[in-house]
């Protein structure tokens, strides 16, 4: 039961001009299930990716970077679901490789021109079989108009597609953006894994496009929690195809922020659709830390009150527990942390100040914000000037009966 | 329902020579429950404490660590349940101190030779009335043979009494130890804190009592977890009263070390208890992590696995889930971590070797050892000599039930 997750009508999906997209049934985990991707980029493109920091990479993940470090110009992306290739050692490696050569075969590309992504069961070897057997269907299925159904082929346990469209006037020209995510919240490492993909017909510098996609995951995929569990396979990746003839070489640019902006917006979008979507989630958390001396601390308060199983079961039973949430902050590791200065709102109602509860707070004030499905906890540390803002969702039986359910 | 958690027999519970205890209703929360207990201590008795890291440290925690901080011999303890006094600025400072002077009195002490304790509901005042009118009944209550009945009045939300009690021989003289806790595993910071008392009547030098008590903590109280939670209230107290004759004023006395161990014995069987008793536990997990470099790493590693949601569901599920315990090893945050040196073993199966599942695991041997209420998951780091140990359990329905109800 996703919470308030939008989907576009498919009308309202942009082609990005330069992005091609094919399909296919592969069969590598079940029959009759899309599970296989192809993504193809028209020559000068620029692409960048931001990947797990888990220690066990996947082996596509090690792969995309060894690919991404060439600096051979990237022209394919090649996405499989059913299998994450994972806790799989040199043979992993070696069958992420061999999936790039033989797609670059069949695009007439150079092997280290193409990333492999992988998402599903984790210590189990590839069906390399059906996955070559499955890529002349994918590479005849390419079209620019096959995002909707990249964005259902990329879910493992998701139950809604991701997908986030959208354009912008730039000197004159229109600039589309348009991209899609999968992921139950990182939650179910064995099943799932973040994976978001975000396109444009802009041509932006490769150096610069890095930077904008370490800004970007910054602000969206990075500030994102279900229950602190960081998959092997979580990979974003952004791709500037150049096409709408809209060029941005440096932060000088008159159009630089306003593209940013849109592409910040954009990945804060599907990474949100990841926590509505969040296994057992019957609420959209923000959690907004004010007032911090930085922007280390701010998030070590955030991701207090967003991993703490009891504000997140408090959350479920719309049961406005400012102890918890006081608790919450109070262990966050700051260990200057002056309580007395510390202000939390729920939503507009002002809870707690001065270390304690606001004389004036109402429970039935309090009450009144739990019950909505999307809530706003809002935390003054009364230190400094930065803001640091991070989604969650609550924590239900469902979230215990999906993840208990044994392997299947 | 708690894992095998042991309750000794009454008759089985040793008095500690110079430790007398007294118990009374003060209906501080609610009628008819024994909710308030006194421990004296006889003359020239050595006490030490170690209280919780919380920034938010409720009001009684602050007044032990001043009354610790003067010096004077601390003579008597005061418990109150119901009602934790943490959250209640200046006027739970004063609340505190005022139980201190009142106890004093009774007892002709100074209030600062008293440390309180209590624990029950934040954010709300302690009502002192019903807490000084309950404090005649305790003091007349006051004996050596008290301690079954202590265990049970600090209780909050535990389903069962945590004691433990035993005796040893030291230079031909009958040293006992006995102690209690309480605490549902700290998750419930509105209305559990995790407290534990342990007294002998070994006589140990102030200074000497205060590292062991540290020591002890860290053997025990500060090496369990139910998810992550840390009260306000947490304190752990050892107290000595010398009145068994046998005096230790330095580590390099040859009692020291037997003593020592049996002290962190005692403390580990009732923090371990803790967990044996927390809310919605089904099993009790020891993770061990050894070959690490430093006791840090081995730490960071072993909490990483102790606090997953997805490991501890699968716990639950009685799911080898090797996939999820992996990938908490991943990101427990040793950057250089090399997971092809890696072996982790449940119970006395290897299953993970090589960055990968061993190739000899066989799925039911892994079910076999999932299936049993008392579960070792074992982690070679490959990096050094050090090894940690902690205790936790596993994640249940029955947990969301307990922390969605309202608080009543």
């Amino acid at each position: 039961m996703a919470v308030n997750l939008f989907i576009p009508n498919e009308s309202d999906i942009f082609p990005v001009a330069g992005v091609e997209i094919g399909i296919a049934e592969a069969g590598i985990r079940k029959a009759h299930r899309r599970d296989l991707t192809v993504i193809t980029l028209s020559p000068g493109s620029s692409v960048a990716g931001v990947f797990t920091t888990n220690r066990f990479r996947a082996a596509p993940v090690q792969v995309c970077e060894a690919h991404l470090a060439t600096g051979d110009e990237i022209r394919a992306l090649l996405i499989n679901t059913g299998n994450a290739n994972a806790g799989t050692g040199e043979k992993g490696l070696a069958d992420a490789r061999q999936s790039c050569t033989e797609l670059a075969k069949l695009l007439h590309l150079r092997p280290q021109q193409i990333l492999p992504f992988s998402t599903g069961v984790i210590l189990e070897n590839l069906p390399m079989d059906r996955l070559i057997g499955g890529l002349p269907a994918a590479v005849t299925d390419l079209k620019a108009t096959n995002w909707f159904e990249a964005a259902h082929s990329i879910m493992t346990t998701d139950t809604l597609p991701k997908i986030y469209s959208t354009q912008l006037q730039l000197s004159g020209k229109t600039v589309t953006i348009t991209g899609i995510s999968k992921g139950a919240g990182m939650i179910r490492p064995n099943m799932a894994t973040m994976l978001g993909y975000l396109a444009t017909d802009a041509g932006i510098a490769p150096a610069l496009l890095k930077d904008i996609c370490k800004t970007a995951a910054n602000h969206s995929f990075n500030r994102i929690t279900v229950d602190g569990d960081t998959s092997t396979n979580d990979s974003f990746i952004m791709m500037a195809t150049g096409k709408s003839g809209v060029q941005i070489d440096s932060i000088a640019d008159p159009n630089y922020n306003k593209l940013l902006d849109a592409l910040i917006a954009a990945a804060s979008d599907l990474a949100q659709k990841i926590v509505r979507d969040a296994e057992g989630a019957t609420k959209f958390i923000t959690v907004q830390v004010d007032d911090a001396r930085d922007s280390d601390e701010a998030l070590k308060v955030a991701y207090s009150i967003a991993q703490s199983p009891l504000v997140k079961t408090a959350f479920f039973a719309s049961d406005p527990n400012l102890g918890r949430i006081l608790c919450a902050i109070g262990y966050a590791g700051i260990h200057d942390l002056d309580v007395s200065k510390l202000r939390l709102w729920l939503g507009d109602v002002l809870v707690a100040t001065d270390g304690g509860r606001n004389p004036d707070y109402q429970e039935s004030d309090g009450k009144r914000i739990m019950q909505e499905a999307e809530i706003l906890v809002r935390v003054s540390l009364g230190r400094g000037k930065t803001t640091e803002t991070v989604y969650t969702c609550d924590f239900s039986h469902e979230y215990v009966t999906i993840n208990a359910d044994y392997r299947s």
